[in-house]
């Protein structure tokens, strides 16, 4: 595939479009960026690239990183995981803190905030250095040696994260966390804080698109049933409340962040990034999407 | 593939469990059917054939005959559907109630109850003899001029439905049901007395894993857009509460059905369909589920 | 106490406040009314009385009637009663339906609309021709005998009841309704179309003063201890998601209906009734509260 | 009335009823008194007592103590505070969570925990040393110099109150609190470990029975009307879910508190308090609510 024309086309056609929803503003830091970036980046099992636009600039991957985190407990801690959380689809928001309640602290998913915080809990438990151990994690799947923690991001989130405060101790009440509380939203802060480029958070999430294996390394992250069950996770619950509506319009397993990533897979072939900071109402890449959907209509190839 | 011989160790794998869940009680009818019966088989789109133990015995196929109203609906409504219906997973099962009131009476996805009632509902304001009409299409996607409705299902469900009428009802008052409530449950209950065999059933279901053609007939059933719109729809909302866990473990689309049947498809390889009447406590078919994720893990294809 | 011309003085300041709130609109027949009619009468335990306004003008009393066909269910059945349905207020509107699937269809008390079809239910039950038998008992309690249905406003709500229907369907399906879903409904709309004056229902409603004994008549209509348990049940539970304001700010056991009455009861002392079409937000007449928080203000007297 | 025979005789018939319930365990030291012990203790207008049993031994007195911070609060800032709080029940404990995200951190009421946080920081807000100003109000209101915390029982709860916390974090996320998480948490966990005898209690709430005033010492604690809504507010909210129950049986104001410990009043009557520690389903002494429903069915006199 010509995935450069590809890419130069629909970057250029999203360019033209108005700019519609907003950047998040909840967390002080987040909401400086220019809205008027965007960037896209490819990479193909076979290490072919191709990128568009901002896609060597950094931004927050915020919750992307919830993907990274859960690799890494899935891989050292395999079925024993799933008692600790669950892998259905979350349903609407408002119900977030009841469904808490009614399973006992069990999260529906590890990729909505209350399960990506038990996610936290897990590595804390198993790592010696939690936040140096996973940075290193982090660091070899980006094949990146500096990759890092933003720990300004990370205090703009602690400063204002109470409802993340209110899940944890709620989690802890019901029995499910068992860390220090404060321990384990210093790590989800930290973890939420990553950033990166399009380029290199495509090159970081090849493995998924390569049955668990980095094509590029050839080092085995996870084995390939744990990959495919990664995709299968993303593919219902990467997309708060429009993990439906991406399924329908896009069709690719993928995770997005509230800084206005989106990163998407598509099964022995590729792993694609996009950003564009300002959101719509579920809090998803307006553009971001909207990209993808153009990408996999004209590709004409999706996981359906 | 060597389709049969996999079927046929796989089956005589299952055949040896012990027989754990309940068959569906709250209508009257479905309850006496014989736990003991298990049937598969596999049509691909190449047209080739596989079955193993009760293949070729009819059953009740129940929400499974969801898909194919909403497939007739979505290519006579187009893309108006999703104005009436939404297509996000319906989270936990205790929110349904609350989750209509919300939403002004949008159900969360055309696999649900409510949703496919609306669907019934779009369907009766479409079509001048709906349960004719709707019978025609089936025959025509089933390739078999004698599918029809079981009148004794429907009537054992009409009598038992207060449920279903409670929730026809809330839509009515909330606006989103235009045709009379009677019209639209005696639509709906017949449209879930359908019966079929695993074999009719793996057939049926073929265009939707050959982007919306019937490859025997080369009918074109719905566009390829459409036909991998609805197979998303079935990856995210197939399965009750329990969709993430036959994406995690079996990674297909797929609807089941209280009568014990589960149909799965893989785009561009086969339908596959398989009954077993005992369900789980989620409401699938506790060996069929079993079956499927065996499988998936032995053939090593997925969608992921 | 000169309550007549408190009455006038509070009638005559009501009556210069600007019309707030809007008449009940989902039942047709309703918003035909006047929203400048304004009543209210005072009948003593001795018998005194004294009116202001449109006292002597019939309106719909709507849900008022309730509270009626709690005291012939109670007199009747006893305590098994309160197997059927709760005593406690319900909170938030937005949980009804919830409510009840969590609970078993038990409604949380007699005067929501769920737990007033449950009471219908019962009278159904016991009694030989439920709509002629309830109509004598409210002739008996009136002391009128030409206190009858509107067919009028019955078929008005029929036509439009469709959450009504959703309730005794949802609530058949959980096992809380012994008759015909059909039966039930219109049993329950004729109890809510029932017309009184506000002399008529300040008169009915006068041996809740009296612990359940008639003073005009001495006729014993419930025990002294029944009498004091509705009363509880009207103080929590008589004003929808209002209860809590009307006590704080009237501090009367009472309760309130759509069509914009209200009466209240001051054990030992007298029965109320008010009437103001508009309502407010919660469907209690703006005037009708706010004259009987002067009222109580101004006579200094309440129960607490 | 000679409350001092009725007391004895029914605490007499109390004694032999076999132990029901169980004490509060979530709170370590709750955990360890005695289940036998049981107090009464009445306190009249005209300054007559009449005591049973444990009535002068100290008990932690826990949820009472948010009737007199509400006290407290509602002296000093009148009107205003009912934007921070409401005044209805709270309906089914299930949505306590979800209903605060609805209503944008506002609770329902004072007296359930949301609510009493809220109250307490207000008084944070309002007063220059926030503990020892509101123990200086509960000795005046108590007539007692030594009425004190424990700070034992302050220490096991705060070990342990991680629902608490995601309350309060939760409405800070909201915006209805406005000190620091901690400070408040740590103004609550001190308020809930107040210790007295159900003599000391029964004379604490005296001044509700009297219209605000302290019927010995001739001191306004608060004025006529604010006594009275204090009264309708517990009424209505002051016994969890169970507050409908408590009225139809009961029929007086009161608040119960997990430690064991009941207090009711009849305006223009008496006080009186009730302690024996094992707790109903509900959360409320089942022996305690038992004796008041047989004091107010012997004394024949109730608000209703």
């Amino acid at each position: 595939m010509q995935y450069q024309s590809i890419l130069s086309e629909i970057g250029a056609q999203i360019g033209e479009l108005p700019t519609v929803g907003r950047v998040a503003a909840y967390i002080p830091e987040l909401a400086k960026v220019d809205t008027r970036k965007f960037g896209v980046h490819i990479t193909t099992i076979e290490d072919v690239h191709a990128g568009y636009g901002d896609a060597t600039e950094k931004f927050s991957i915020q919750s992307i990183a919830k993907v990274l985190a859960l690799v890494l407990a899935y891989r050292m801690k395999e079925e024993s995981l799933w008692e600790r959380v669950g892998v259905e689809p979350s349903g609407t928001p408002f119900n977030s803190l009841i469904q808490l309640e009614h399973d006992k602290g069990i999260p529906r998913n590890p990729l909505i905030n209350a399960g990506a915080i038990v996610v936290c809990d897990v590595l804390i438990s198993l790592l010696a250095n939690p936040k140096a151990d996973f940075l290193a994690f982090l660091r070899e799947v980006s094949d990146n040696p500096e990759t890092t923690y933003s720990s300004r991001i990370a205090n703009s989130e602690k400063a204002t994260g109470f409802q993340n405060a209110a899940l944890v101790n709620l989690m802890k009440a019901l029995g499910n966390i068992e860390n220090e509380v404060d321990t384990v939203l210093d790590f989800y802060f930290h973890l939420c804080s990553v950033e990166m480029t399009c380029r290199e958070l495509s090159r970081t999430f090849l493995f998924l698109a390569n049955e668990g294996v980095d094509p590029c390394s050839n080092l085995k992250i996870i084995s390939s049933s744990q990959s495919k069950r990664i995709n299968a996770i993303m593919q219902l619950c990467g997309f708060y409340d429009e993990a439906g509506e991406f399924s329908f319009n896009v069709g690719l397993p993928g995770k997005s962040g509230v800084g206005g990533g989106i990163v998407a897979v598509l099964p022995g072939e590729y792993s694609i990034a996009v950003w564009s900071p300002p959101l719509n109402e579920k809090g998803n890449s307006y553009k971001g999407m909207k990209f993808l959907e153009m990408f996999t209509t004209e590709t004409a190839h999706s996981i359906f």
